[in-house]
């Protein structure tokens, strides 16, 4: 590993990941990016057939037409989140072909992929470049993966393949419907799983293109969310994942008390800001919490006769009641967390797929992410400057990816309902173990004995000053959860860096170590 | 000008036009693309406003941001046709600052524009790049443009975007509705237009991209068919266009009994040759007599209970019409040429919009063209090798674009029903004024007095046999107008070259030269 520099968050990351130079955070907007996107190579038509058909016979023939080879980059999408049954298949055949060395660049991989650790074990894959949520996770935080892993957000995953930093041989993409040219969706079809919103760079950028689907119609297969004329080769699977399981535990809405407290103290918190008026937006994550603040926000809405402009999805079953019902008028989706969400993007027209590189790209000119008023977010950790952590637990391992966490910092308004302690270990800390968001950007903390508003905020102090809230300073809550909990212990680390964290301009924020054992 | 060397359709080109190198059209599929495409500037979203207001006050200031300065590129798209209000004040603004040198580059102009013949002369414009339908191409054809114009397909002009060949400086985007982000469409708004295709490779590849709209709505604008992320700075206006103006003389069904028969007879063929069938799909150009083949298609599909697949617009009423119907489950529309067109491009979902990228581009991994059974074009002149013209009329002026058409050639047929003689000068000819098209692509001329089969295709001249239709050779054909008008006279040129006509992989085809006064 090369030389340590501070950057500007204090966090100690290297000049030099996996070989190639990396560049140290340098603070919000710091980083000014020269030269220009990458440029895929010219294809010419002549070289594909005529009529449009691209159909091969298997993923196999797929990917060695492709020209799979050792220390190739092969991309993959998640949106089928833990039911993929397609990367498993393709590092199967990479296996049998006696491939080596692969790096695996998927937006995110989950349990269902602890199939590859025999992989990594064997040297078919070198590094993992995605968010590995569990088992993939704890394998590197363990110091077994060869290569170093990096984390992107979502928009920071689209920086990272439009500016070149990543550059793909191969990209899968696994689509609910397809035609044999390569137009291909996941709103239709018995395995839709939404959008195909994450395979949109790997889908313009890539050298070569493979379609997967289990159902092919003719072409037109309309909506083409990706565009065939990016797309080499087609394949027809029997299944190609499982859309029950795109709902994941973090994407119920909670029914514990507390969290319910949380969700109701946010939506109050909101409405004294006087963020929910007519015409606003938000976005709510992934989080049980967080999903219930939109019921909250629904309430609100509907007792005032007003209504939201929009709300950002990672969409479910409660935002589509919402949209039905009229008090939102536009879903802007980036992930269906449900099969409600499917349905409903399939079937209304102001259900939009949105993809990172409309919502979250930020070396663009501009994204959706400032656009909205309110987003309400999880994190594992918090500490006195607001910094916060999503991807390391507190025994300091490796188990969850940055989504579009990051990204969504760029709203508005970000807020934060947390519990104050969780397994008695408080959530509001000295310093966060991986610094994932700079505590700039992060606007409010909301728990259950109390709400602390950022002193950069100073408007929304204001705001809630004669709210009635119990409004606390950063530093009392965290005392409070010391005095309930006691100081916790810190995960112990040894200096092998396993995983880079980047902010969304590529810069590294922070670094993850292997966990001492 | 530079050497002239003889290209794979024998005619005289040069090898060098405006100072950049040339490419001789080597003959279909023969010229291999290398390299990359072009790319972009990386840019970064912290030099643009974080809430996503990009609007400023009027035109001028926006291209003064821009940055407007001799010798720039300045695009602009033609959904407005006839009825663009922008261009015109975009170069009486260029013509204010003082600026000079500029190349226009829109992807087709009008009548309208003639406007801004007063600029090509002093100097205010050096030169169009794009098709120039009426005063423009005259004025172009009498010498009297400074630069050389070069005349491109859709897709080519996409293709040349692409590739770098053309780079703009500033992309002018006018769109019926947007909002203060960039994001626009066609679709809605008092002055709709249809869709925005032809401006998307501008709005990817552009250094500086303004949007204009008499529509600003609050975002989310939707659809975006042109995306805000691409977009540096927004303008309103009070008017961006006449939409009434899209309907031009050419897109109106023919009522010449002449035309009709033609229309007819084409079906027949049609039908005879065995691509009338379910599941088919078609593509009929903006001219009069390919629109009134359509109608003849629906007949046919009535009685036997069959439906197209699908139909590539340039839409009309006529098209939509047999949408509504239910004889076609969709309309894939580069282009809609009526009012009709674009209500039914807002209101039904398989009412698509494409784009050049997806529909023509030939650098890229295939395109929809090659996936339409039968596409039903026009032409100034064919000959006796089935050698086509659309850009210059019988006295040798450049008169018209190439729009689709070059592009619309790789279809699985290709049928052109034409007057076997226009104004007594016999259509069929022993060599076309200009190629735009080579004979190879060409299948079938109808005439009234018969239809002639490229002898390529030996299946249709086959399926032809008994179908009673009046096949005959095209030179039979030449020789029927010629006993009926005699040869006609050749219009007469001097040797200089006053426009390139680009093939769709960016080789040069044909030039045209001044003509003689």
């Amino acid at each position: 590993m090369s030389e340590l520099v501070k950057n500007a968050v204090g966090r100690l990351v290297p000049t030099e990941i996996n070989g190639e130079p990396a560049i140290p955070f340098m603070g919000i907007g710091k980083y000014k990016p020269e030269g220009r996107r990458f440029a895929p190579k010219i294809s010419s038509n002549s070289d594909f057939p005529l009529d449009g058909n691209k159909q091969v016979a298997d993923l196999k023939e797929a990917l060695v037409k492709a020209g799979l080879k050792d220390g190739m980059t092969i991309s993959s999408h998640h949106h089928f989140r833990n039911g993929d049954l397609i990367m498993n298949q393709v590092f199967d055949i990479a296996k049998d072909l006696g491939v080596k060395n692969l790096r695996w660049f998927p937006s995110a991989s989950f349990p269902c992929h602890a199939h590859l650790i025999q992989y990594l074990e064997d040297g078919t894959i070198q590094r993992i470049e995605g968010s590995m949520n569990g088992p993939l996770g704890k394998f590197t935080s363990q110091g077994k993966m060869n290569g170093t892993a990096i984390l992107r957000s979502h928009g920071g995953r689209y920086q990272a393949v439009q500016d070149g930093e990543v550059q793909i041989d191969i990209a899968i993409i696994v689509a609910g419907t397809a035609d044999m040219f390569g137009n291909a969706n996941g709103v239709t079809g018995a395995s839709a799983s939404g959008l195909l919103g994450f395979a949109l760079a790997d889908s313009q950028y890539s050298d070569k293109v493979i379609v997967v689907t289990d159902n092919m119609v003719p072409f037109p297969c309309v909506p083409w969310q990706i565009q065939g004329n990016y797309v080499d080769y087609t394949v027809v699977v029997d299944k190609v994942g499982d859309s029950e399981k795109i709902v994941s535990g973090t994407t119920q809405i909670t029914k514990s008390p507390d969290r319910l407290l949380l969700a109701e103290m946010t939506a109050k918190f909101c409405d004294a800001a006087g963020i929910i008026k007519d015409g606003f937006s938000f976005q709510t994550g992934a989080g049980g919490t967080s999903l219930s603040v939109s019921q909250y926000f629904g309430d609100i809405m509907r007792e005032r006769k007003i209504k939201a402009r929009f709300a950002r999805g990672g969409s479910n079953k409660y935002l589509v009641e919402m949209l039905e019902e009229g008090l939102i008028e536009y879903i802007l989706d980036g992930q269906t967390f449900d099969l409600e969400g499917v349905r409903s993007m399939r079937e209304n027209a102001n259900h939009l797929d949105t993809s990172p590189f409309t919502s979250y790209n930020y070396h663009s000119k501009g994204n959706f992410a400032g656009m909205v008023d309110v987003v309400i977010l999880g994190a594992t950790e918090v500490d006195v400057n607001f910094n916060a952590n999503v991807v390391t637990h507190s025994d300091g391992l490796l188990m969850h990816g940055i989504g579009g966490w990051q990204n969504c910092l760029f709203s508005k308004t970000v807020i934060l309902p947390l519990p104050l302690f969780r397994n008695r270990i408080p959530v509001v800390v000295d310093e966060v173990t991986t610094i994932t968001g700079p505590g700039e950007l992060i606007d409010v903390i909301v728990t259950e004995r109390g709400i602390a508003i950022n002193p950069l905020r100073t408007d929304l102090i204001e705001k809630a000053k004669n709210s009635g809230l119990p409004i606390k300073t950063i530093e009392e809550l965290k005392a409070e959860a010391e005095k309930i909990c006691g100081i916790a212990e810190k995960p112990q680390f040894e200096d092998k860096i396993i995983a880079a964290i980047k902010w969304v301009d590529g810069t590294i924020i922070d670094v993850v170590r292997k966990v001492k054992q």
